[in-house]
């Protein structure tokens, strides 16, 4: 049988030891190895502390092919990682003039001067691999030191990412001969992991050994990860497509998606498509909806704009509503949004309006308008679409289902008017 | 010195390696011990694996006088922890009558029979002490192995907390005498890392060796965290302020909070404290702003509301500037950001306009107007303060830091107003 590739994961810092940190980095480097058939076999978190850090270097290397470090390389004195590394293979900091033009330039182009403290950052053991990192200060060691990739990356997550994608990955599938594996991800919105898993119990179980099933729930979203493993890519990647097939008429109307897109990308793809374009009036979703979706590059295609008539006195001001509907059916109610997504449409010239109002808690909840309370409202210039929501007690999550319920309602009212 | 109790965390499961899940319970154990004064000295991640586990077990019987377990204790068959426990202690698998009843009666409230397979759950190693989880069937299990306490639970966060809070912390309360840690954060705003350790070097040298300083850098954002150890609560309190009292003076200018606070949440406080509002006007920041004041409790008393002019066309339309400016200088000058400013503070009748413009990228950037290139704006009434800013060619992260700039300008403008 074939045998994986096998990799150590260490994170080094005091803040992870002391729980000031969710360690996030680990769970991303673990997902990495899988989608590339490395197989993870530890992971070590140690603080910013030299035995510590040299007993875990000694454990890793009798049991990995490759050791990813992450953390204890920034500026500051706490920061050792890179001496231990040193002192681990018998080796010593040497300035490396390219590290040092990097880190330079990288100041420059803030306009800023290079601090003795940062110009120390360009030395690094004599026996690394320098590996730039174009958005940070902190820069990637490559170490091949008997038969083991030693690679050390700053904690800081999207520098460690940059690493990752541009240099180590690419890196890794030259130096092995890693297995064929295929992932597909099927996203659904709108529907939770019990029924989805009901409605396909049936297609999982006739699925081949070779063909894993997974289903990664997040807030308001379901991903369904296959995962198809064999020697040949072409015959694998057919056969994963093949069972997707089979799975997608069961589940139709809740797929918005394949692998990377995200509910705002597909969104954004739907509507630019179409050349149809979306404005916003969000009073307890508070800007995260327009966040969503202008984190999309590309969105002011389709997104005129947004109001936050966060606070009453505001709906009838800026966005138009009448003071009296206000008044008798409260600002969290369906005539409200109705009146909200019409309006804003009209404000932004846009195909489409969307609204929230709720209450996001902690309070501000009555007996007839609890806390979790959302109604939700998407205006096509024919006809209004709404949504009544009783959701959590917590204000976060409350936010973020409502932009989940909310796109998703915008994703079903285009799909219903061009299909 | 005083010595601390050290603790190892060990996380068991396939499903943390691959990265299906993020171990959130060794971030929360990691905080419940440092709470208690005892110093978690390394955590440990390994599969279903019989070997790695024991590996795992070896390794902190070395270093630790508490081993904290999770995971691994499930009804089904990848399920190994107990088993390995057992071999490790020399001792055999038995069945606790106590455990048995406690699982019988939980099935039976649920209105279950019990079946073969929980039957099992109740079947221990003979040493251990066992220890009733009243909220799921797996039991927790108490060992005390040559001085050292080994506590296995199960991985599902709430059982874990409960066997924690219930039984676990305040035996160990019981077993070790603990110190007393004191620790309090200091929370800057628009300083780097390096800049910061450049200014306070002479202070942070004169520390006594039982107060640790750690640097904890994040997005725009670094956090100072002061540790004190010691053997009387007052004193070590006292000491750890009184150094605060003499780094404060340092980094006034950048200090927004301490402990819990975020930069959102004390904007919050300084304009619900002055009775001040503000009101915002996001063009590059596409709602992000408005999201992260909104996020707080409380938030409408001091937030009127927000417009996200982000197609050029409505920047005129529904803001009121004049087209003539836009034209001449771009959405995208010190011009504009001040008249987005200065209209969204009329419209809302606000205390403080906020406004942001800029290219977020990766497209839109020109030789003049590159990506990364923001305007951020705050208006008082009386003047306008602006700052241009040159991030970075990251979508997400411009519009991170852009949004912790305006906050942070804002901060700085009510600050000055009312000081």
């Amino acid at each position: 049988m074939y045998q994986p590739v096998k990799a150590e994961i260490i994170s080094i810092g005091d803040e992870l030891l002391y729980g000031q940190i969710l360690d996030t980095n680990s769970k991303w480097l673990s997902e990495e190895m899988d989608k590339i058939g490395v197989r993870v076999v530890r992971k070590t978190t140690v603080g910013d502390d030299k035995e510590s850090i040299l007993q875990a270097f000694m454990a890793a290397s009798q049991k990995a092919a490759i050791v990813l470090m992450t953390g204890g390389l920034g500026p500051t004195k706490d920061d050792l990682t890179k001496n231990i590394l040193a002192d681990f293979f018998g080796s010593q900091l040497t300035l490396f003039p390219k590290a040092l033009e990097d880190v330079r330039s990288l100041f420059e182009s803030r306009g800023k001067e290079l601090t003795a403290t940062n110009r120390n950052q360009a030395y690094l053991p004599a026996n690394c691999q320098y590996i730039h990192n174009a958005v940070g200060t902190a820069p990637g060691m490559w170490f091949e030191e008997q038969g083991t990739i030693w690679m050390s990356m700053p904690g800081v997550p999207y520098e460690m990412k940059y690493l990752m994608e541009k240099a180590v990955i690419p890196r890794l599938k030259e130096k092995f001969t890693l297995p064929v594996i295929y992932h597909k991800l099927v996203k659904t919105v709108g529907i939770g992991e019990s029924w989805l898993s009901d409605i396909i119990s049936a297609w999982e179980d006739q699925l081949p050994s070779h063909i894993r099933l997974a289903y990664l729930p997040s807030l308001g979203e379901v991903k369904l990860r296959l995962t198809g493993f064999g020697d040949d890519q072409e015959s694998i990647t057919r056969e994963v497509d093949e069972q997707i097939d089979r799975l997608l008429p069961l589940i139709e109307p809740y797929v918005y998606g394949f692998n990377h897109d995200t509910l705002p990308s597909a969104i954004g793809h739907l509507l630019a498509q179409r050349g149809k374009t979306v404005a916003l009036a969000e009073s307890c979703s508070g800007g995260y909806i327009s966040h969503l979706i202008t984190g999309i590059p590309g969105s002011s295609e389709y997104f005129n704009g947004a109001v936050v008539p966060y606070h009453n006195a505001f709906k009838a001001a800026v966005l138009g509503l009448s003071e009296d509907m206000l008044d008798s059916k409260g600002a969290v109610s369906e005539e409200t949004v109705i009146e909200m997504a019409k309006q804003v449409r009209l404000k932004f010239n846009a195909d489409y309006g969307l609204s929230s109002s709720g209450i996001s808690g902690p309070g501000g909840g009555t007996s007839t308008k609890p806390v979790g309370l959302v109604w939700i409202a998407c205006d096509d210039g024919h006809s209004c679409h709404t949504r009544k929501l009783q959701l959590t007690k917590d204000r976060t999550v409350n936010i973020h289902l409502t932009a989940v319920a909310a796109l998703n309602l915008l994703r079903e009212t285009v799909i219903q008017k061009s299909d």
